[in-house]
C-alpha cells in the first residue's frame, strides 16, 4: 500500500489538468506572441486561465500574472514592491514562522539597508495583531505574512491583517503568500484589502513550474525578469502555455469543488489527530476542524527523530514530511516551531502529514497502525 | 494544409518528450527536495536531465542549473553576474541585434550606472571583432553575444569571442546566448572559453517554461529568485521536473540526430532562398548553407507589410513571423535589420520564416508557391 500523506510538498496533477495540459503541448503549441492563428490559438489558453483565476477571487483579469511557481511570485512581490516604492519609507514588516521564499528574500532586503521586523507568533502559530497595529507606521513600506504556514497548517487572520494595515497606513503594501492557503480556503484580495497574493500551481493538482500572481491593479512594482515584454511587462519570457492552461484548470477544480475537499480533508485531519492524540509521547501541533487548515497535521513523536519516523514510516509505503520539506534537502531546526516555542526536545522530532482530497479514511487508519506498531521499536534507538 | 514555420518563435514537443513529461507530471510526482522515495524519484529525472545536457556540452553535471526559460536565464546570466561582480569593473559589452531578453537586462543595468557598448554588425549581421578587441579593457566586466541571431538567423565567432576576450582581460566574463544555436549546432563552453550560456527548451521541442544556463564552476553570480535554496542556492523554488526531464529529452534527442537535422535543415532553407531569390522584389537577409544558421531565412518583400504577408500566408494556412516574434505583439521596427542596415523601405517588409527537422521539402514548395501567387496581387494594395 502507498499512501501519499506529503501533499504540501506537492501534489500529483488531476486527469483534466493532465488532459488540458497535453492538448496545449500537442495540438495548441504555438507561441501566444505570434500573430498567426497558432499563436491566437495558444493565447486563448492564457485569457481563459486568466479568466478562472480572476473569477474564483473576484478580481479583475488584468490583475492576474502567471509566474514559474511560488517562489518567483513572493520574490516578485517582495522585492518587486519594496524597491518600486522605496520612497514611501525604510521599514518591512512580516512573521517569524514565513517560507523560505519569504524569508530568503527579507534578508536580501536587510542586506540592502531596510529594517526588517519578524512578528511573533502564539503557541498555535498565529501571528500577534497587537504586535502588528504597533509596528505598522509611516515608514512601513510592506506587511508581507502567508495566509496559513506550511509547516503546521496555521491559518492567519488575512482580513484583520489588511484592516489593520490599511487603517495604520493606506501606503503600506500588503502581501498575502497564499501557497498553502489557496485551494484550501476562499481567498479574495480586495476582501483583504491585500496589494499582492501569491499561489503556486503545484500544491492544488496543478503543473510544476507554475503559479500566479495578483497585483492590485496600478501598484507599482518592479519586474524581476526583463525582455520581450510579456505579460505588459510584469513578468517577460514566452509565457508556459500548457503550464498556465493547467494552472487554471486546476484553480478551477479546487474551487468548483472547495466545500467537499475541504470537509473531506477536515474529516482525515481529525481522524489523524484524534488517533495520534491516543498514542504516548505524541504531541499534535495543529488544530482539528476549521481553527486550521484541513490539509495538514503536525507531529512530535517524543525522542523519534523526524527522519527516523520519516524512513520508517516510507518502509511501510507511506510518505510523509520532516520539517517543511519545501527547503532542498536541508532538514535545519524550524523557524516556525521555535517561534511557536515548542518544547526543544520535540524541535527534532516533528514530521508533518499533509492531505489532498484524494487521500482516505483507510490511509488514515493504515498510517495510525503503522505508527502504533513502529513506536515502541523505534523508541529503542533513542541516543542518550 | 497547414505549414508551421515558426520554429524560432517555439516548437511542438517531441513524442518521446511527451511521454516524459507525462510520465513525471503523472507517474512519480514527487517533490526533489522530499526525503521518501517519491522525492528521490523526482529527483532522479533531474540529475537524469543534468548528465545528458552535460555529456552534450562537455562540461561538469554541477555547472548545469535549470531555469524557467531563455529569458530567466539571460537576466540571471546578465544581471547576476554584473551584480555579483561589480568590484571588477563598470563596463558591459554586448551587440546591436541581442534579443529583448539581453537588451533590455543591459538597458536596466545602464540605468543602474553602468557601461554598455553595443558593438555594431556588418550586413550580414555578424558583429565586428575589431570593435570588439578596442572595446575590452579593465574594467570590463561581462561581454554577452548572441549564438545565433534570432531575426535573420546569423551565426556569431563565438570561439574567436572567447578568444579575445579573455585575451585582452582574463577577468571579463562571457555570457552566450545560445537560445537559437543549441541544437542547431556545437555548443560547447569550455571551447568557447564561455562563463555562461542560456538555453531555451521550447525552442528544441522540448517544452515552455524550461531552460538551462550553464555557469562556469566558481562563477560568482548573484541569484535572481531567492528561497529554499534548491539548485545550490542559484535558483530557489520547487524544481519543474516534468520539464526539466522533458527538456533534458529534447536536449539529447537534438544532438542524437544534429548532423541529420541540421543537413535537413539546410537544405529546405536552400531551397526556400533560391526560390524567393527569382521573385521580383525579394530581398533574402539569411546566408544560404552553412554561412548561417539552418533554420531561419529572413526576406523582405519590397512594398508589402510584414502583417499583410503575414496574414495573407496564415489564410493558405503557412504560419511566419514578422520580425522577431518573441516579443509581445509589438510590431516594432527590428533593431537588428537596422544594425544590419538594410534598405529603410525594406524594414517593415522584412518577416521571418523558420523550420524544424519535422518540416518538408513539399511544404516549402507550397509556401513559394502560395508567395508567388500573393505577391503580385498585395503589391496592388501598396499605399503610395
Amino acid at each position: 500500500m502507498i499512501v501519499y500523506f506529503d501533499n504540501s510538498a506537492t501534489t500529483v496533477v488531476s486527469e483534466k489538468v493532465k488532459d488540458i495540459v497535453l492538448k496545449a503541448m500537442i495540438e495548441d503549441y504555438g507561441n501566444p506572441s505570434s500573430m498567426h492563428l497558432a499563436g491566437v490559438k495558444a493565447e486563448d489558453y492564457i485569457k481563459d486561465a486568466k479568466k478562472k483565476i480572476a473569477s474564483i477571487m473576484k478580481v479583475d483579469e488584468k490583475e492576474i500574472y502567471f509566474t514559474s511557481g511560488g517562489t518567483e511570485g513572493n520574490n516578485l512581490a517582495i522585492i518587486g514592491s519594496v524597491m518600486a516604492n522605496k520612497r514611501n519609507g525604510n521599514k518591512i514588516i512580516t512573521s517569524s514562522i514565513e517560507h523560505a521564499s519569504v524569508s530568503n528574500p527579507m534578508k536580501y532586503l536587510e542586506d540592502e539597508g531596510f529594517e526588517v521586523v519578524y512578528l511573533p507568533v502564539d503557541k498555535n502559530g498565529v501571528i500577534d495583531l497587537e504586535a502588528l497595529k504597533n509596528e505598522v507606521d509611516d515608514d512601513t513600506i510592506l506587511v508581507s505574512i502567508m495566509g496559513v504556514n506550511n509547516e503546521v497548517g496555521a491559518i492567519q487572520p488575512m482580513e484583520e491583517i489588511g484592516a489593520i494595515v490599511k487603517e495604520k497606513n493606506p501606503k503600506t503594501l500588503y502581501h498575502i503568500d497564499a501557497i498553502q492557503a489557496f485551494g484550501k480556503m476562499e481567498i479574495k484580495p480586495k476582501k483583504c484589502k491585500a496589494d499582492f497574493v501569491t499561489v503556486s500551481g503545484h500544491k492544488i493538482h496543478g503543473p510544476k513550474g507554475t503559479g500566479f500572481i495578483y497585483i492590485k491593479n496600478k501598484t507599482k512594482v518592479k519586474p524581476l525578469i526583463l525582455g520581450g515584454g510579456q505579460q505588459m511587462g510584469m513578468r517577460s519570457g514566452t509565457e508556459n502555455v500548457p503550464g498556465i492552461a493547467g494552472l487554471g484548470e486546476a484553480a478551477k477544480e479546487a474551487y468548483d469543488n472547495l466545500n467537499t475537499n475541504v470537509e473531506k480533508m477536515t474529516a482525515l485531519k481529525d481522524r489523524l489527530i484524534d488517533g495520534l492524540e491516543k498514542m504516548e509521547g505524541v504531541t499534535v501541533n495543529s488544530k482539528k476542524g476549521n481553527e486550521s487548515a484541513p490539509h495538514i497535521v503536525s507531529a512530535s513523536f517524543l525522542n523519534v527523530r523526524s527522519e527516523v519516523m520519516l524512513h520508517a514510516l516510507e518502509d511501510k509505503g507511506v510518505y510523509i514530511s520532516a520539517g517543511s520539506a519545501c527547503s532542498s534537502n536541508k532538514p535545519a531546526i524550524s523557524r516556525t516551531l521555535r517561534a511557536m516555542k515548542i518544547d526543544d526536545n520535540l524541535l527534532e522530532s516533528t514530521v508533518r502529514f499533509s492531505f489532498s482530497a484524494n487521500n482516505t479514511e483507510e490511509e488514515v487508519d493504515y498510517c495510525l497502525e503503522c505508527i502504533n506498531e513502529l513506536l515502541p521499536v523505534l523508541k529503542k534507538y533513542v541516543r542518550k
